[in-house]
């Protein structure tokens, strides 16, 4: 079934312990995209570049299958740029360099050919926007998945809370769900969040593995253990496309087939850390992922 | 299967955010052996008291089936004490008060009624006693599970490193793996660890559930979100005795048993941390611990 994310395409500088990179090519949306393109066919793209962003990275995208119909590309002005750089423990980072660029006044304008969307994945952006896409389909998706970040909790709760109201998934780190809570416990914390809009909650874990709450319902995911993380940037998105695109792949909203979407979420964001940037997740076979998502469930066989 | 508890057996006195106890009673080889008697009739306990020790907490666990013969009772001494504070998260705490007392010179003697026995614990003790316990055994035992902690990394790495030779089984939790070897990916840790003795390995992560390594595979238990932790003292070492007390019952070695034995642990575990103390594990039923058992299986199922 056709899907609609909506994000940032941007360029991003990594640096981590094992190494750093140039300005390539990151954003929300990119990841998300890519990840949910492995799923379905039909993933359909809105966010804003300047004309800094290289023709063959949109061909890249429309290789994997990506309609970039609703990419704006602003002429004379630069993509949104963020730089940062990993701690030993690649748990914690420090952004070095945020240059918001095109992304100031970013208006999401939805191309006609998108209004039929069932699956909205609405990758990290101010609450403010992710609202207005909202409001801007005619027909309300079958499926609302919300990703955001402690920033926006610092600095636009009101927003972030008037959006929390119209989603049906959140997907946030521990930390974040916390923070939104107020709650210490993942428990009190996830009947919380449920309470302010989404009736379904993924709390992500990182190396930790991800918690899905649904109605008086939990699933526990785990984490691959990995040998080496190499580049952690991006993992969420590529969780949080893994996630909707296999959603949109089955159609119907389950409490099952979220839990094996959790799954290939999980599969999908443990590959992309494996390498810097999209380059693992841009070239992925089928057989891989399979192994992968095999992988993840000999892991909790008992 | 025959089991042999070696550990401390104390007065503890805990702050944690939800309240406050005076001495209870607490200590290692306590929270093993309750904890392990669900599982296997025949518990055998050495460790040392001091006369301060209440006759009525010795019958407590001789009501469980726990032979204490090997329990020392020092006259005109009293019983190590340890007091300690837990911080608002309930994953660190501050140590307020260590007195060792009669652990002093503990000298762990062996029962000759203990010496067939086929499982034997080392519970969190220093590493010189625990190899004194290994070496003061007739006949090595089927299985050896040691645990530990980092204050040994820090004042006994040596000794710690000798008897991790002579053991199969190592608890620790994931600081305390990446301290012992150095290698921040547990992957690595475990790897490393594996080669300074133990072939299996369990990453004990709190929260985040744990993970057990053998020979080139790995079992990822999680760990049951839970509405509160009341008090975390001994859950570590419920863990522990719920792990070896299963594997006692099922008296065969294999990585399938033991994958079991890491749930049936956390199942305890998670009983361990509702109630200040020893009081919750003390008054479990059999259908308490099958259906805590059941919702980890379910938490899992994908």
């Amino acid at each position: 079934m056709s899907l609609l994310a909506v994000g940032t395409v941007a360029f991003d500088a990594i640096e981590t312990p094992f190494g750093k990179t140039d300005r390539i090519v990151g954003g929300a949306a990119t990841y998300v995209c890519l990840s949910a393109s492995y799923f379905t066919s039909n993933v359909n793209l809105v966010a804003v570049v300047g004309d800094d962003f290289p023709g063959e990275e949109i061909k890249d995208l429309n290789n994997h299958g990506i309609n970039t119909d609703g990419l704006q590309i602003r002429n004379g002005e630069k993509s949104f740029f963020w730089s940062g750089k990993y701690h030993n423990d690649m748990n914690s980072r420090d952004t070095l360099v945020t240059e918001l660029n095109v992304l100031a006044d970013f208006d999401p304008v939805i191309p006609a050919s998108y209004q039929d969307c069932e699956f909205l994945m609405l990758g990290n952006l101010t609450p403010q926007i992710q609202q207005t896409v909202i409001k801007r389909l005619t027909k309300r998706p079958k499926l609302i998945v919300m990703d955001t970040m402690n920033f926006w909790m610092d600095i636009a709760m009101d927003d972030l809370k008037e959006t929390l109201k119209l989603v049906d998934v959140l997907t946030i780190n521990d930390e974040e769900a916390r923070q939104l809570s107020g709650e210490y416990s993942l428990i009190k914390a996830a009947r919380a969040i449920q309470n302010m809009g989404p009736k379904y909650l993924v709390i992500k874990k990182g190396e930790h593995g991800a918690l899905l709450f649904g109605k008086e319902q939990i699933f526990s995911a785990p984490a691959l253990p990995l040998e080496d993380v190499f580049d952690p940037t991006g993992a969420g998105d590529t969780f949080a496309g893994g996630f909707i695109g296999y959603m949109a792949s089955k159609g119907e909203i389950t409490f099952e087939n979220m839990k094996r979407a959790v799954i290939h979420g999980s599969a999908m964001a443990s590959f992309c850390v494996e390498k810097f940037g999209t380059e693992r997740i841009k070239n992925l076979t089928p057989k891989e992922i399979e192994e992968r998502v095999a992988a993840f469930s000999k892991l909790v066989q008992f």
